[in-house]
């Protein structure tokens, strides 16, 4: 370690205001939901660390590769993800030392000054590994070190992890053809650790995804139902439903272009049905296949009482030649404008005011939050606002989904927070953060005489565990 | 009254920044417009209220049942519109107690924690009705009891809380088929408190609005003009506005789903009139048609001097079930994306540079804000923005109207508040928040050597009450 | 001078928050910037004043005539172009004394309460030219007399009061059919300032620019090549890229209504480049003309090495009337809502990942920040984000950029300050203004705990002087 590396503290009072009133209510909020049980229902964790319960490689692998978020700001400042050892689509992988791709990480970390990322990092860093400098180029060598030799004890096993983090549950997300075995293995270890699925069937119902072809005839395998007819489609649906509810799941999550649904009649969606299956749809016929799933995955819910979470409005792989050589997720996932007023009112109109229907709603278009998703939430009883996500999970993300869906949605139509992510250790670090916001807010909101402490005090509760039990029906 | 209520407060400083010096400024330029006469020329109270100043009935009737910002919360959380004595569209209503519905609203009032609802009630429950404990279970009988009684007594009639109210004119919002007896009655009695009224024409100039054939049917009627000609219906038009003005409007008010206005010419416009009056007019013929009658409309401004506002960006009734079940109004209505800059071209390229005309804007669509309006306001001499408006009247949202209109639309391009409200009793709880906020955000500009305090001073007095005056002609 | 005017000072923490602890820390930041020199790598100072170096005319011409900031907040509130003395589109003027014109300024100057166009203007007053009352009706002679006589003082020529404001750099910006002769003058003075120029082809790119039939034949006089072939058109832009190199330019600019780029193919190209020249484009084809000519000048980027900026989303001259009679650049410019995903992906195609291109994105609609801008700019090596811009370059919009950026942009995917000005003396003005809100943004960052003093004040002077010389390779 660099005699020059500066110390790493997390201080007890970040995210909240400076002002001693505003900080001093913070500080008695937070320390109502400061060591509430982590309520994780939704996710992208990787259920085969739970089943296996196999120790973590290195810093590297734990760290860095796997975390779109981080090496998507590395390469955005000329580091290519070769340098960084990220497995191309192929499967191959630059011959890379993961030490030397974590010099590259140390020598850049300034870069992430201020973001979310940085936040997270070094909250793993000091309270996850017991680190006390900055990560910077001189400590590079000593944090490889500490984390990759910490690894391989039996503390930072992922079950131990899992306990050590208080979470007292985590949902995954699957595809409908995945056989689940990880959440069997769980489930018949005798181990205590609550791990659930959610059903995600992106690659079945989008005519455009890459592997819808295959993804669909494996549907039909494993289901053994006939999935080229409109019937046989939505009977194995139903089925991998039951399925996914008998492990757990208690929602589905839908990944859509646009929130487009739609009302068609059956003998229209048999035959845009008919079209997809032949490989026969435009674009259009695709958007609107995705919408009218959208309306029969809503009646599904409304059967098996699983809830319904929309997280649309993202163009996916934006990076052509990046996308050619490495394939999905890495980083160049881009927000667009989202609409919801139209789009959402075929739906609406069959099931909003469904007393057992649960669907939460999710952007990526701020600019949604105060003009279409809070009106919406503050009226239909069957809609929710999930957290700020993705891009928009950041403090200030954060603020400006509380500031902007207050005034019309409230409190009780949001679900609390989601660390959607796919980054084990950054879990606590994550509803940390989530847990500071809304007690700083509040905060606000308190030490502008707009509520009582004792009612903010209800709330932080609710927004950091009860509401999310209640919203994903937990 | 539940010994476990908790006290209910109206802090002295609410709404101000913690800061102690912001604080302390903001203090000081509140002072300077807290007892300043309300002016609110915009609003939808009943001026039968104040034509009859009959006693209200009870606190369920007075503050619950026609208030659907108070309602749709509350309906969002599963709580039926039929448990809270809300009228059905024929009329007709489920068998509830009224007491019976306060006590569901008073159990869910914590749904309202942080909006301005709550704010709202809490300033006329405390100030207007002398409460001193929260509204909860508790002490739902309390206040239902409180409030019925004090409701018939002679203080707190229409005519004595106007006055107590301090408002030195109102403005309602009638149809041109009204045949404004209630103002008349009033200007007749002999009362001094000024209500007077603004022109609507939504029913006579929407070919989609349900009421449209009959309304034009009416129009005619009322005008004794054949409306079912182009001439004849711009002749009763101008005729009505002339009535209104006579009786005390100031303005008129277009609540269009979209700003579009147009320029056809006299034979584009008496063809497309034809279409309409025949039934024929297709969605974007209707478009067309409001957008024309907008540039007729402020035709007639310019010589009759009635102040024109558009109030654009609704999508009404939203919810199809409750519509057919309740009708309009029912909390169901949710904002639209907005255009302005070429929505206006046609109507702005006609009048926009004329000094006698002058057009109000408002927006649901608040990324308008620093993109179109405050740049548009900041050139074009007839243009202002009007207040926050409905889903953005909250603190939060009456802040982002400053800081996203400060920097190209200047104070002085702005109107100060309109309340907007049927809520009789909220009218000075809505102004106090309004001067409240303007008075925190100059406090921000002074505190931050931005402006110096008597210039704040002298704008808080301007957006309080001369910019209102000057802006509505009044 | 009247008796009655108030004092102007600047206060030394203007634009820091009011909490002791976070001013205390933006005070230390910012006197790590207050000192250093400025870059302004993009503006619209005119090249020949410091040709020239000719004493100014007086305060109306220096200060009002010029500034469409300024007169359209005027013309806003009814006041005619014409008794500010602003030139007609026919050169002609009325005949208005512009101590007058100056006295209509001074006695309206209240409108500007709060906006960016007050602070620029009073520090101009104050630190330029020594006042100290504040400007209005009571002042406007003394201020008059003041600037017109210090104008006609060696100290006041433009040489001296660039040396004065600390300018290291300046870039103006040139049609390629600007000859630069002013900067060959420049540079041939001796004289030590650098003013260089930026290579700005809007009239011979964009079909629909009313100079385009005439600038295109003066673009191949000026050339030599047969601009009216698509080989030709292409070399002569080429060809003047690298005049305009040799002359110091390091940037090419671009003001298209939108952010449309295209990837035709060089067939389909010719064939619109022919409907093009030939006046037949539709507004579709000179959309797509535009779009495609800023792939090919990202192509030539990559080869000369000049750096690419995209000004979109501006509706210009959209007052008609006022357009006729006075011309272009009088304050009615608006904002159009602004796509990038979809706009930028031809080019992003070709060039996204090229180590060597760099391309800088500005908006004037902020909901892209979060949405659009910073995912793209925190994924793709090549492309970097411009600062808050025009309508958006008040303190508040400042904030509001690195609020919505940061999360997925970090601080070094941005490019530090532009002031875009042509109001030479409001250049240190802009410049403090920039550097104090990013001073404040850290030092609330820093009072939050989420990045560390010495990390903040790194970042505050790369914001301030590095990466603008990074960006644009200075």
């Amino acid at each position: 370690m660099n005699a020059e590396s500066k110390t790493l503290t997390l201080h007890e009072d970040r995210l909240f205001a400076p002002d001693t009133l505003q900080r001093a209510i913070a500080r008695r909020l937070y320390a109502q939901v400061a060591h509430l049980p982590i309520v994780s229902p939704h996710g992208h964790t990787d259920p085969a660390w739970f089943a296996g319960n196999a120790a973590f490689a290195d810093a590297t692998e734990l760290l860095l590769v796997p975390d779109h978020y981080v090496f998507r700001m590395l390469y955005s400042q000329g580091i290519s993800l070769d340098a960084l050892g990220i497995p191309r689509g192929d499967g191959s992988r630059a011959p890379v030392d993961p030490r030397a791709a974590w010099r590259v990480f140390a020598q850049n970390f300034h870069l992430f000054r201020g973001t979310p990322s940085s936040m997270w990092l070094n909250h793993v860093f000091h309270d996850v590994f017991g680190l006390r400098v900055r990560l910077d180029a001189g400590s590079a060598d000593h944090y490889y070190d500490c984390i990759t030799e910490a690894l391989q004890t039996p503390q930072f096993r992922p079950r131990t992890l899992f306990e050590r983090f208080n979470i007292e549950l985590i949902a995954t997300t699957e595809s409908p053809l995945d056989p689940l075995q990880h959440h069997a293995t769980i489930r018949d270890s005798g181990w205590g650790g609550r791990v659930i699925t959610a059903y995600r069937p992106d690659p079945v119902v989008d005519p455009e995804h890459e592997r819808f072809p295959d993804a669909l005839s494996q549907f039909g395998e494993i289901t053994g139902e006939n999935v080229h007819t409109w019937d046989g489609y939505l009977r194995a649906h139903r089925q991998r439903r039951a399925f996914f509810a008998s492990m757990g799941a208690t929602s589905t999550d839908h990944g859509h272009p646009s929130a487009a649904t739609a009302e068609l009649s059956d003998a229209q969606a048999r035959k845009l049905f008919d079209k997809v299956v032949r490989g026969r749809a435009t674009a259009m016929d695709a958007e609107l296949f995705r919408a009218q799933i959208l309306t029969e995955m809503a009646a599904m819910s409304l059967d098996d009482g699983l809830v319904m979470q929309i997280h649309p409005g993202c163009f996916r792989n934006h990076n052509r030649a990046l996308f050619d050589r490495y394939g999905r997720d890495k980083g160049a996932d881009i927000p667009l404008r989202t609409e919801y007023v139209h789009a959402l009112k075929p739906l609406l109109d069959r099931f909003g005011n469904e007393p057992a229907f649960k669907l939460i709603l999710f952007t990526l278009d701020e600019s949604a939050y105060s003009r279409e998703l809070a009106p919406l939430a503050g009226h239909y009883p069957s809609l929710f606002l999930g957290p700020a996500w993705w891009f928009h999970d950041a403090p200030e993300g954060m603020w400006r989904f509380r500031e902007q869906t207050l005034a019309s949605g409230g409190f009780y139509n949001t679900v609390g927070f989601n660390d959607d992510t796919r980054a084990f250790l950054s879990i606590p670090a994550r509803h940390d953060v989530a847990r500071r916001v809304d007690c700083a807010f509040l905060a606000k909101l308190v030490a502008e005489h707009r509520i009582d402490e004792d009612e903010a005090a209800e709330v932080a509760v609710d927004l950091a565990y009860r509401l999310p039990k209640r919203a994903y029906r937990l």
